[in-house]
């Protein structure tokens, strides 16, 4: 049905298998710091018209992989797919953040809470399909969906929020409700990711954007303990092949110890954690993918070329059993030069070239 | 010149000196969740209306203690007021944050930078001044500066950010430039540290805000070694009495032994960390000060007092040479019912003594 893969680098080093290179792809790489992209946006008049439009998300999902030799492709979709098809009415005001019409605050919202039906997200599933076959087998495919844990703050807050009050006031004032919404959401997650999956990603991410917010305790009851149920149910493996999870916990480098338990094949990192020391910690237990500030991308090429193989070195050279997935510890900011991306693509994998070649 | 000090249970604890319950004090206790706060602030006009005016600063300082039996006293005043001293033109906005006038982005800027001149703080020292003749020994007073980093991200970025692209891209752009900022910021906060001591500051707390925005490697070059070369030049002690320091890093817990190093008494720490496990990485090199999610007071009173003793617990019980301050892990929020902080405040005491008694 698909062509075969030409890179797998991406693929092998989240399992940890050797690779001539560092592989390297960027969150958010399909984004508004790409002119190209900018104009297919235009074209589709919003950001819901551009995610729910098969033909325009396979065209901005592949936009990066024409500038820069990136070894993965990334579903163009947003974390929050799945509370808009439980009906909670997802959009996006120009130049502010995701908004839902409903919010999920007190008891007869959070009982009428269901696992959407599938067929809502079939867009989803159509672009996944469309992408992976435009791809051509050039590199592998990353399904994915926010976390249960960040799926319930947007889903409280009605929007972004700088201080997680409305989510956290419900956690611990009604713990009882939070524990309902975080298993519907962990259910739906895991059915949308196996969707995808048989739709044709070959890997897919979780992104936990908002469970660095929580105090310790907080953060293993609320967040991690349903990141680790829906990697629980997603499959491992699909027609014979294995499927990659990755788990990015942002803010999570106190926990690292055990988000390297929660079941992923990787485990994401943001800036505030050196790679070597987080290498240290969980040893060849999961394959590590990180972690460059993305704000680097605003110094001049030499600096950033600097900077990436400040992170290369961080992680060391690889040896058998080890696997690391070079990227920013964060979405890639739309304010972005696309130089900087081109420097940085060509330094990670010529210094990673290098750093084989030492060994 | 000032009455003598009834209730010492905070600098004792700062110290790790025994005492018979565990102090707490809030960040931001004097504020908007208080009514009779709102009432002065109407008076004044002006946030800056109210920090530079000794009565208002006095009257607001007071107000918490005449509702909750905290433990300590923190100046009203605001972490940037060097900056502005500096000549950058500091306002706040309704409803928004700190804004400057001028900002710091370019070598001109940068190389006009100095060490202001303290009689531009004046106003800060006599409402210090006024603040510890008005408590009358009742308990400490705290003075506080923003760290040299946290400054600088608002003289980079002109007020609140939340991507820090500015200072950031200013840091890796041109790193000369930042290292600079950051030397006339250390040498300032330094010299307005000992100005408020001496004006009768009885503890002095850093505010290192943003250092947790930054990348591993980054934090310390750009944020700790500055915080460091503070506390090297900030009194230890006043007219033959130990002055504790107090160092607090938002987002700081990756770094917590190196933190620990600076040369403060007590390292400040969020939410995120555990502090059984802070505890016992750093032993009783230091005091530790924390760490309630703030968020926890929009929850009903009996989960109020079930966290705190949460916090209290994890720490476990004092043993000789170690110390705890509780607090929260970040500024309480405007939206804070009174209610909460009774509950907090009286539950801290209560059970602290309890865990006394059991040892």
């Amino acid at each position: 049905m698909f062509a075969p893969l030409q890179n797998d680098s991406f693929l092998r080093a989240c399992l940890r298998q050797p690779t001539d290179h560092t592989p390297v792809w960027l969150m958010r790489q399909a984004g508004r710091y790409l002119p190209e992209y900018r104009a297919t946006r235009e074209k589709a008049g919003s950001f819901m018209g551009l995610a729910t439009n098969t033909d325009f998300a396979t065209e901005v999902t592949l936009q990066p992989l024409e500038r820069f030799p990136l070894d993965a492709a990334i579903l163009f979709s947003d974390i929050l797919t799945v509370p808009d098809a439980m009906g909670l009415g997802l959009s996006f005001q120009q130049g502010e953040g995701p908004k839902f019409a409903q919010v999920v605050r007190d008891e007869a919202a959070v009982a009428a809470l269901q696992v959407p039906d599938l067929e809502k997200l079939r867009y989803v599933f159509d672009a996944v399909t469309s992408i992976r076959r435009a791809l051509n087998g050039r590199v592998p495919l990353i399904g994915f969906s926010g976390s249960p844990w960040t799926l319930a703050c947007y889903m409280v807050e009605g929007g972004g929020s700088d201080d997680y009050r409305r989510v956290k006031s419900l956690m611990y004032a009604r713990p009882d409700l939070m524990h309902r919404i975080l298993d519907v959401n962990a259910r739906a997650v895991a059915a949308y990711l196996n969707a995808q999956i048989e739709a044709g990603a070959q890997a897919v991410m979780v992104f936990d954007s908002w469970g660095g917010v929580l105090a310790d305790g907080a953060f293993q009851e609320f967040s991690l303990a349903y990141s680790r149920q829906v990697l629980a149910a997603v499959k491992t493996e699909h027609e014979g092949v294995r499927i990659p999870r990755i788990l990015f916990t942002k803010g999570g480098g106190l926990w690292l110890d055990e988000i390297a338990d929660a079941g992923a094949d990787v485990v994401g990192l943001d800036w505030t954690m050196s790679l070597g020391k987080a290498r240290a910690r969980v040893g060849d237990r999961v394959a590590l993918q990180g972690n460059l500030d993305p704000n680097v991308l605003f110094a001049p090429p030499e600096a950033v070329r600097a900077q990436a193989r400040a992170v290369l070195d961080s992680f060391g050279p690889p040896t058998p059993g080890s696997g690391h997935i070079f990227n920013l510890g964060h979405g890639i900011s739309q304010f972005t030069p696309p130089e900087s991306v081109t420097a940085l693509v060509d330094e990670v994998h010529s210094h990673s070239r290098r750093q084989r070649a030492s060994l």
